[in-house]
């Protein structure tokens, strides 16, 4: 699915020379291309080393994200194609409502190093050190009225839960809506805002905050007990822009699945994947808290509560609290 | 409930002074008091006779609408308190979108004499010609989970529809979902955009355009036959300031019913003003047109439509035509 690119070929083979003859058969591209692509790579960060009969080696690579590395791990056809990379920004999802309107396509991605102003749910800030996080957020124009809307929250948890599961190993929960959490811990925030005009979406920003190679020192005191870095818990860094990739692909492998069979294979993989059914906990609605065992997903992505005192109360708008001891 | 105002003590008598001591009374001001307000009408465009222990009287009133006329006229608690009135605008949903966006608060009322791009639902545009019509925007920022979002579309035509009924006496039929019709033809618009986060409005902005006191000749041959103004229906002029401020008395009650009782009461007065009911329609959906028989709206407001066949379907998002001749 992926061309290869210059990057991709030194990439390969990290020790050795690759030939100038070698690149340009597997690029299809002249001897003097190659070399404008090396100059662009070096403009990157990038340091190559070039020796004459031997070929080229990458001999160092920046450590922030660039451009060329990302279209090198992006095995999408829509997500992500239309890509911009920005070293800080008050906030991606700011840059990408902005892009929206002006009519922007769909898949279009703004990733950046640093958000100065990180939004999670409720208007709360999100932690967004230079570097060691991915911050992004991603342009959706779906066909679906206003009412399924939810229903984007709940496909965009399972899309980031099967994407960084596969890449770390680690048993990664979807608290509900759509926090991930590791041991209890919460590892990512995802946020939707959308635009509607009547009962049809005019667009849906998703916007992706994962914690990937944070350090302890990244978090403070009262953060450390609810949030960690996959780093932390995997106990190794992970490759940012390999992490981007697999996410992009998993998110849109799950939004052909919803366009052609709708939401129920989705309800299926969020149960599957929850860590907030079947056990008592507290949730804090805009008109006060109640208790209740959260038992399914209803059809429109509501969550269906069985009430302590028998009965059920569906739920589209609540935060998950552990129960109070009694 | 609403406290008179130096304009509305002169209006209430037209053809007579009224003396400075008696405004004086009515207002509670000082005289000095009452001379500034004088001045500021006049800035306005208010011509006011001040004659030597006479009083004062009002010769000629300005042809557009006014902020003191506007605020005479209101009777609401919140809704257009915050209220911002434009000679020329391109279209009032997207100065109040922007207003939305900075953090003004519900009831921020946009009305503009003139759109240079009136927007109607689908992108369609809306005959906004200058000091003839009502375009306004308002802004909502309901503490409703965004599935329910279409319950505010219907709200919002049903306000319409009562108000325009009160103050016309003609017979206003609503169109699924919120078109208004007299004998068929359309005399308002309504265009609801909303913004939300994960499950939450963050706002609705309620477009309200009114073909008040249009004539024959601002309408284009095709127009003609879908569209009429309350003028031309009713055979009268009507006053804009004083219908404005009965469309946001009507509009704040239903929206507190609405907040206190929920959708039930709004589905019983769209049912009963509805002409979409009980005759079978062509439905123009996303995924193609379908015949049937509109019944009634089901509880989060989808329209339940009975299939010729039997059976039925929900629709949240559609445009109703008559349905082909046999």
């Amino acid at each position: 699915m992926n061309q290869p690119t210059l990057l991709t070929l030194l990439e390969a083979q990290p020790d050795a020379y690759v030939s100038g003859e070698e690149i340009s058969r597997q690029l299809g591209v002249s001897r003097t291309a190659i070399w404008k692509q090396v100059r662009k790579l070096e403009a990157e960060g990038y340091v190559i080393e070039a020796v004459p009969r031997l070929g080229y080696r990458l001999k160092e690579r920046p450590s922030r994200l660039t451009e060329p590395e990302l279209r090198a791990k992006l095995q999408t056809r829509v997500l992500g194609r239309h890509l911009l990379l920005k070293a800080v920004v008050a906030s991606t999802q700011n840059e990408i409502r902005q892009l929206a309107e002006e009519g922007a396509p769909e898949g279009t991605l703004v990733i950046a190093e640093q958000q100065e102003k990180g939004r999670g749910r409720m208007g709360r800030s999100w932690l967004s050190p230079p570097g060691k996080g991915v911050y992004m957020s991603l342009l959706l124009r779906p066909d679906v009225p206003l009412p399924l809307a939810p229903q984007l929250t709940l496909m965009s948890a399972v899309a980031l839960c099967r994407a960084l599961t596969r890449v770390t190993g680690l048993a990664i929960g979807i608290k509900w809506p759509n926090d991930l959490l590791v041991e209890g811990r919460k590892i990512s925030g995802i946020l939707l805002e959308s635009a509607a005009e009547d009962e049809r979406i005019r667009y849906v920003v998703v916007g992706l905050g994962i914690a990937v190679n944070l350090d302890e020192a990244d978090y403070s005191e009262e953060l450390r007990a609810r949030a960690v870095s996959l780093k932390m818990a995997a106990g190794r860094a992970f490759d940012r822009a390999a992490l981007i990739g697999e996410v992009l692909l998993e998110f849109e492998r799950l939004y052909a699945v919803y366009k052609e069979q709708g939401f129920e294979p989705i309800r299926t993989l969020w149960e599957a994947n929850a860590v907030t059914l079947n056990k008592t906990v507290t949730l804090h609605t805009a008109q006060g808290p109640f208790d209740g065992i959260p038992r399914e997903l209803d059809a429109s992505g509501g969550l269906r509560v069985e009430l302590p005192g028998g009965g059920w109360r569906t739920v589209y708008s609540a935060e998950v609290g552990d129960a109070a001891p009694l």
